[in-house]
């Protein structure tokens, strides 16, 4: 493993109350400037792939930094290291899902002096990580082509939760039945106010309006 | 919702040890003669398209049925229902997995008198479901190709519990960039006996060969 890594081992939250320790988080970031955005998605939907390419579209524009979040592995964070994206991998210990203490660790653990905007590439999963509140201040889940357009049905709190939808893997749309249209209306079925946004993050189709959205979120958080 | 679709929500287990819960219901099914088959995954890897196609392939040499786990959905239950494949639904009330007492209340109301092989088709969930013994003879795991080769590096305990490991959707193989023995090489690095086995649900590759793994751990079974 490259020496350049750097892994944290977190400990499972000593604090009764989520809810309020996450909103504590949020108030701590926004002090010292500093966007959590909470990235989710089933396992092999693109996080990774998404991450690398919005690093090098947005290089230059905002200091970004990723906390990698998995079982045990560190693939993630060594593919961001050899990228040269600044990053930590956290281990959540056999944990399904972070909360907003252990996502604490791993920022304090990264360094907060030196970011402007934070993804956490939340553990690969449907299910728990839509209910926990990590601090962020927005939701993004990726939904990919190949997964099929019935998943906002399946996971109802997912999508209730998330502000942005990221439809991934545009480029092979044509070799699957997944009817975008379909998936937008579940979607809007279980959120109303969910934004939508098709992308490839292989071939780049619509990274740069992801790249935008996220620039313009920073910007009105940062004047609210 | 058709009225030929029975749903069941399922209450928390009552028992502290799982693992010995699991042990009782295999003996329960062994009495009974009932072979249960355990199917977990991502979500959106194929596990409702790949049953259909066994049910299809199944038909006339052995009674199949299926107990379809989702959060709150019946979509699953609906899709087996309109092919004919008797199915219930079990609703997990939010929670990521199915344990033994939990798997047991869905198998009682589906009914054992009539059956030889129940797959449970476990919540889409790469983490959670494998830290629990649903009871069942033998475990499958469904690895699709767009989720990637890396999959058994990131989720160990899911691989580690698998007797046998399908790789779907290898008619989309030539779009992604998926290396079936890099795949093949990290599952049996996380369990020497796992058997890999890949297939297309979609259009039929491999179908023939995984009905007759589950035939013949169903005669194994009956005999040993």
């Amino acid at each position: 493993m490259p020496n350049d890594i750097r892994i944290i081992e977190v400990k499972r939250s000593i604090f009764d109350d989520n809810d309020k320790d996450a909103a504590r988080l949020r108030a701590e970031l926004k002090e010292k400037q500093v966007f959590l955005l909470n990235l989710m998605s089933s396992p092999g939907s693109g996080k990774t792939t998404t991450l690398l390419a919005l690093a090098r579209l947005l290089s230059g524009r905002i200091r970004m930094g990723v906390l990698e979040a998995d079982i045990d592995a560190s693939v993630d964070a060594e593919a961001m290291a050899a990228a040269g994206v600044k990053s930590i991998q956290i281990h959540t210990g056999g944990m399904c899902h972070l909360d907003a203490d252990m996502t604490r660790q791993g920022l304090y653990e990264f360094g907060l002096d030196d970011a402007e905007l934070v993804i956490l590439e939340n553990v690969g999963n449907l299910v728990c990580p839509a209910e926990f509140d990590t601090g962020a201040v927005k939701n993004m889940t990726i939904l990919s082509v190949p997964e099929g357009d019935d998943k906002p049905l399946k996971y109802p709190l997912m999508y209730e939760k998330c502000d942005l939808l990221v439809i991934n893997k545009m480029d092979v749309l044509p070799y699957f039945d997944f009817d975008l249209e379909k998936a937008a209306a579940y979607a809007k079925a279980r959120n109303p106010h969910i934004e939508i946004l098709p992308i490839s993050a292989k071939t780049g189709e619509g990274m740069e309006a992801l790249a935008e959205w996220i620039l313009c979120q920073v910007a009105s958080w940062r004047e609210g």
